[in-house]
């Protein structure tokens, strides 16, 4: 194994996007619902995908079976053990030092920022979701001409919560990217309020997504927004990153945007962070998806243009921890597969390698996010 | 050579999109034509790109002649022997078991699934082309107003003949997949159905395409969807099957819907068939178009998330018998190749590799065909 | 090292498309926002990107430094050789023969094409930007009604000069092409001519793009577009080249399309120049940008389907020299190491290898541009 694999092996991470496991002991049916984007189908189990696959063979060793074990075999001893040591061993396992935690969406009873940090030995930080803040003051009763700003004022209370490093918002799955990049006008607001009151359901007008993209730079914290793979509530054409261009001009100077997942727009996510300031990207969540076989693969196309300085690593892990341990292990060994292979080839130097391996790993997100670091020989 | 080729070599394919094959011999100029989704240019010959190329490399041995022979010896030898013989050699090469044959499209006269089955020593089915019946109703002449009713009536028909399966829609072609999803109303199909006799042509009225897709539901059987690459014909950016979303959402717990060929959007693909139970897909068409040399890579990127459950083989065959044993080569060295070098990664279990194999080259189709298997082990 | 590499090392190449280098010793930031698609920003020094590596890598020992040499060494001796030797040994090294210069655009002082190709040891056409034409017309004063005359007039004396061979437009920077693919009518033209005169500015409107694209059809000579990759000034899901498909259908049998750059749609690329006669292909731009480590993935997807007869080489280098080595180093690596992988294999024979190597590399564009071949063995 050469030196890169071994830097990376041993590099405490910090996983910039990731969300709770569940609180409980999960059942087959429980357990491949949190595993699959899609959900169970009779006949079709999310054990016979490359996710699947890849939690059989990397994580049941964690769980003291052989590689491969069946599903059965690795549900049994995951219920043996019980979440809080399941969630221990994962969350160890990861090597991660530093976790930025999305606590905007929960099915379920989740692991919190404090307990993820405490299972992992290293700190936790909150990531604020903005739909869910905008629900919240839109469920709590609002005038139409009051929405703005109550919005506004509850977006500053959550982020002004200690530990609070960055928003979020979900907009590829409420409309897609493809809409008008101009901040929307007093009355656009209002008027769009008006309709979410008259019409119910989660916030989805084009006008109040505009609008919280916008409150977003208000705020003045890094935005991380969801783009590409997801359920099926997404539109995949319209999560296509590139679509942002012209807001991104028009924001320019303003906040740092982390484009999350990206998957199968790596490429374009690429060219934003080539051509933006303001832009990084992560390919979170397809790590775990696509398994440690394509992880390589999908980091190669996803750095093929990216400036070394904009790639960062999330696992976008949520529910089960075995993704904790999932999303890192394919960060590692794909990022050290195509590194070590460009010095074996002398296409790259050694210490260059090193340097882009900790920069990705952990030393961005720091900066990006303007983490204390308490680990030797960053930069 | 691995455990995971032999049992691909051995497998017994069910391929579930073909067409029937010229049952005539061919000057250059129209094996070429069959060659190529363009056309036959001045100082272009289709043997100078990737198709061509692995033509020479592969099917020549079957002719009896050394690999990569010449175009010329290649034309000459093949009419040597007939197009009789050279059908029956490349079929029984291709050791495909069960042909699902789309009979809707015949530029000429093409042999015909029960002797296509015959030559491959299988079984055909066949596949009826929705547009194809759609034109029929409209060529014998239709009052507007009896449109709808008459092209049900017609599609039954069809379906109902023995051995039909499946039905296809070509409305990449004519309208591309960025449609209202909804059903359209009675007066909107007649006021259509209007239009189209007014003007003419071929259905590529987009209210009536939307109409084809919804009788497709009403119909109940599979519906194959050319996606991707085709002829010039095709607006390659409107047949992304993401574009589907919505109406797969409409259509949900209805019918199986098969993408098929996929390229370049067989990433979004995945996508559909990881989060839509009712969709599956192939990268038929494409595996001979790009050839050995390139089909793992393409599978590679239709596997990364994709269900085992949900690939399937097609060839796509049509016009020359060469694509028969070229893409259930391309398909199986490809396939064999990605998943041994997981194994030999120990990334994937030996019984998972077969396993997978045997799903995707055959089980898949039967099961979501409802035909019977008379090969042993099957699932 | 095979046959192929030694061949492609060893081949004249004919650089379709490039620009003139900056005829000043630069200083780091002047260096650094030459070797950027974005800026240079504070803490993100291109040299810590992919393009950053292989300049230090490829390009150090040119100036006989070591590999991998620091930037500050690299700059320091480029600034000891001077501009004028360092433009010497990067074009002298890149083996070009023939030079096809886009003279349209120009923030600094550049070489000229005779500069370029006495440097180089060869010869260098011009390629005219019909926007740089139309703008110049329009800045000179012209009545609306009088613009497109105005504008033709001035394009016939643009390619009239000595040594032009093709046209050049940046309708991708400008509007996209999702456009209308008509011929606009003259009543149009001159609306848009008023529209354009009362707004000020560069050319931008979509009809007048339009009208620019017809003209060249009118010219008769090939015409490059750019497409895909480029500065923040793209759009880029409007830079996908399959959205020229009808234009493509109206405009078939008239004047040869270049389609340029091409990432990340170097597989629609590919599929448009697989199905229309007129459509030609490069991955300049791209290749050094990614860099030797990925200029073979790249080159790979762009000859999935791509015909033989329909892929070229250019560096579109700009502003440095080491583009110009850059360039073709990535495309004699990427190339020779994807063909000779096959001739390994057996998936292509020798002689098949080394007839491509040569026709993307000079042949197919002295064809297209008609130039003269004075290298013994071409075709």
């Amino acid at each position: 194994m050469g030196a890169v694999h071994e830097t990376l092996d041993a590099l405490r991470l910090v996983d910039h996007h990731c969300h709770g496991t569940v609180t409980a002991d999960l059942d087959r049916a429980a357990f491949e619902s949190l595993i699959t984007e899609g959900d169970v189908w009779p006949g079709v189990s999310p054990f016979d995908s490359p996710v699947g696959v890849a939690v059989r063979r990397h994580c049941a060793p964690l769980l003291d079976l052989p590689r491969h074990a069946p599903p059965e075999e690795y549900l049994a001893r995951r219920s043996e053990l019980g979440w809080r040591e399941v969630r221990r061993r994962f969350l160890r396992a990861s090597g991660t030092d530093v976790l930025c935690v999305d606590t905007g969406f929960a099915a379920d009873r989740l692991t919190t920022p404090p307990e993820l940090a405490e299972a992992a030995g290293g700190s936790a930080y909150e990531v604020v979701r903005l739909e869910g803040v905008a629900e919240s003051v839109h469920a709590a009763g609002v005038e139409p001409d009051a929405y703005a700003d109550a919005f506004r004022a509850a977006a500053l209370d959550a982020v002004r919560r200690p530990g609070v490093v960055a928003v979020k918002s979900v907009a590829a799955y409420r409309t897609g990217f493809d809409l008008d990049p101009a901040r929307p006008s007093d009355a656009e607001v209002t008027e769009a309020a008006r309709r979410w009151s008259a019409r119910g359901g989660r916030l989805a007008d084009p006008v109040l997504v505009r609008h919280l993209l916008w409150t977003a730079v208000d705020l003045g914290l890094p935005l991380q927004l969801h783009t590409g793979f997801g359920d099926n509530d997404i539109r995949l054409h319209r999560a296509d990153p590139s679509h942002l261009t012209d807001w991104l001009h028009l924001t320019a100077g303003t906040i740092p945007v982390l484009l999350l997942h990206c998957w199968p727009y790596q490429r374009q996510a690429a060219y934003l962070s080539a051509v933006f300031e303001q832009v990084y990207l992560d390919v979170g969540l397809t790590l775990h998806y696509v398994g440690p076989a394509r992880a390589g693969a999908v980091l190669a196309e996803a750095l093929e243009i990216t400036p070394f300085r904009k790639l960062l690593y999330s696992s976008d892990a949520y529910g089960v921890a075995e993704f904790f341990h999932l999303g890192a292990l394919a960060f590692r060994q794909g990022l050290a597969g195509l590194l070590q292979e460009r010095v074996d080839a002398d296409e790259l130097s050694l210490p260059d390698a090193l340097r882009i391996a900790r920069w990705a790993g952990r030393d961005n997100a720091l900066r990006v996010y303007r983490l204390p670091d308490d680990m030797p020989g960053g930069d």
